[in-house]
């Protein structure tokens, strides 16, 4: 069984994390979506309120599965048994990030492999930060965000 | 009438931004300096002392406005009429940035375009962060700085 | 008046270069779309090939022009009265090799200056020679291609 | 069944390439390394011995096929019927120019996904290119090359 | 004389630091491992134990001093007579961001000049703060600390 | 005494080039600048001109020596007895190839290091591949030579 972890802090959860998702599911038998949180920093929208956003984006779809996590990303990979971190990638500025986290993971679990995919062309420019400013000043964010996921404002 | 916002921090204005802005005004019929603030975080310089150094450099010069704004950027060109977002190019760290912040600005408004001009090769280096950590540190920054600009120590 | 050049080898023109010409038009009155060549070295299409096609893209458009030229680009701009070089862009690597001919471009006429377009998030991976390598191997280019542009295979 | 095509023109395979190739083996059924050749561009090594060397490195791996090709990726990949090609990313150089490729043969055929991995850290200066320069020169690039490889000189 | 500074918040000291250090050794007569700190912004471990663990890790060489610093970097070099800044280069996001800044010094002290060495392969994903995320979610961070500084849990 | 390797094709040599080596000066004992060549791939300038344009620009300078090469860089390091070698470094798209030589060549020889020094702000421009395009096109690019390189037209 091929189980891959899509770790992220996901505030909030956009099309673009939704597509790299969707896309990727045929390719393994399970994906558990995880949110890192830091009991420290608080994130800008509310732990529950990602969950459950999360939850209701893939609902009814058996092989995706949400955690919550404040650990690092391999030690939680052996607790579910997750031979694979799922990530996608926008920008080289992103490939250069996610290559020394991966690299990292590997020295420390060599048998954890990251496994990347393409954002979407039309997904490249969405981030959750620029998504986040976006709410704060009042924009509407909407076209960035999964369908069943709207924000009220 | 063709009309530009630039839109910064500016904490502080340096010799990179008013290069941009002087070749630029070859191209546009004003130029909008819009300091944008955020309520909650406080710059290293105050509003006023930026909104006065922009002020002087450019004095007499009737193609330059300066605001202040704590919105979307968009939003405050749709109140002024600002057909264009000129930036600034400095580096490719600087390009990816500024290339999903304007694709997402696009996304929101289709009419609205960014422009950018590179900065000079002279300029390449000079950040406003760098600046004010050399002010920060009792260095003398004048080099980086408008004439009209000197900072007292 | 403001005169901008658009130089390219065009080998072949791209919708990707189209929205660029498109979008820029609400800055500049005139464009001159510039196709390079090298007597030396040819094209994959037939100059005049290229010539005709950027001409049917643009029919009717009194503001477009199509020139070709072999010589240094600031040359033709002194010859055309162009004060500005029009130039999109698509990835930071893109960036890094325009922003030295760019200010090489400067360091010989300082007063002709490079304006940036951002090509939009759906045309960031359209390059002619990904293009060319298609219609090479008898692949169907055609979502790449304006629409009065078809290739007949 | 999942199948993914690796395609590259290994002139010569390197310890880069086959330890993407085993890493990604726990990932996929079958695993296509598709050589691909351009009649008019000579490579450095004949296309016979590049063939050889693949088959010797994967020799009694039964999940490992080895293909020649002249076409494009995606008609490939639709022949063999694999729905991933599979890539190794070394540097942000890499993968701007893998993401243009990636993005362009999903624009052609959206079913088919680009999926990468790492190269792992001690073989991400390990270019088919610099390998070929020091075979050109007398060098001895032998731990460049996977065990079963050795090139005699 | 050649006397190199070799500047870093060093929270913690890496084997990739370490690395630097020693191959630089050889092209100067003195390395000046300076430790700078903000009054203003805690580090992770405290001042007197980075300084403790660097002593540690070139105990007996006597090429090697190690300080403390709140200045600007090229201050320190004025005042310790070091004609040399020495820095590791891992990535191309390093590189622009250590462009910028030697670009700064050298500015304002165009005598000081900045000398890189490019980090170990195996070295390359190795930072500070990943390190330091790696210790502060529980994690095993030995194998990325110098062999005379493990950090005890 | 400290030898360093300044490897290049220099076709031609530029103000950037001229610009790294002076500066480095102050740490080696010697510099040798090696001129690669390819019997299979002419240069635009031939070889003795290079060759005699170097030396007229350090006339007199008893540090640099003047060297052509048909080698591998570490062999020929090997040979003079440099256990540097000399880079300049102007952008991140140039790091990311020097690193791939870089540890290619310390992969080889392990006790032979390339040490970095930044091109100067002014100079990130300049490259050999335009400056031989601008003389190609008849443009004047003395700016972009040292003094003593005058070229004829």
């Amino acid at each position: 069984m091929k189980i891959a972890l899509f770790p992220g802090s996901f505030d909030p959860f956009t099309i673009g994390h939704e597509s790299v998702v969707r896309r990727a599911l045929s390719l393994f038998d399970k994906i558990i979506i995880a949110i890192g949180y830091n009991t420290n920093k608080m994130g800008y929208f509310p732990l529950e309120q990602r969950v459950q956003w999360i939850k209701n984006v893939f609902e009814g779809d058996e092989k995706i599965e949400v955690e919550v996590f404040e650990s690092l990303t391999v030690d939680l990979c052996v607790k579910k048994k997750a031979q694979f971190i799922l990530r996608g990638l926008r920008t080289s500025a992103d490939f250069e990030y996610e290559r020394a986290i991966g690299q990292m993971n590997r020295s420390m679990h060599a048998e954890i492999e990251t496994v990347f995919f393409l954002t979407l062309p039309e997904h490249t420019h969405v981030t959750s930060t620029i998504v986040r400013d976006i709410i704060r000043y009042g924009g509407d964010a909407s076209i960035f965000l999964p369908d069943k996921m709207k924000i009220s404002q």
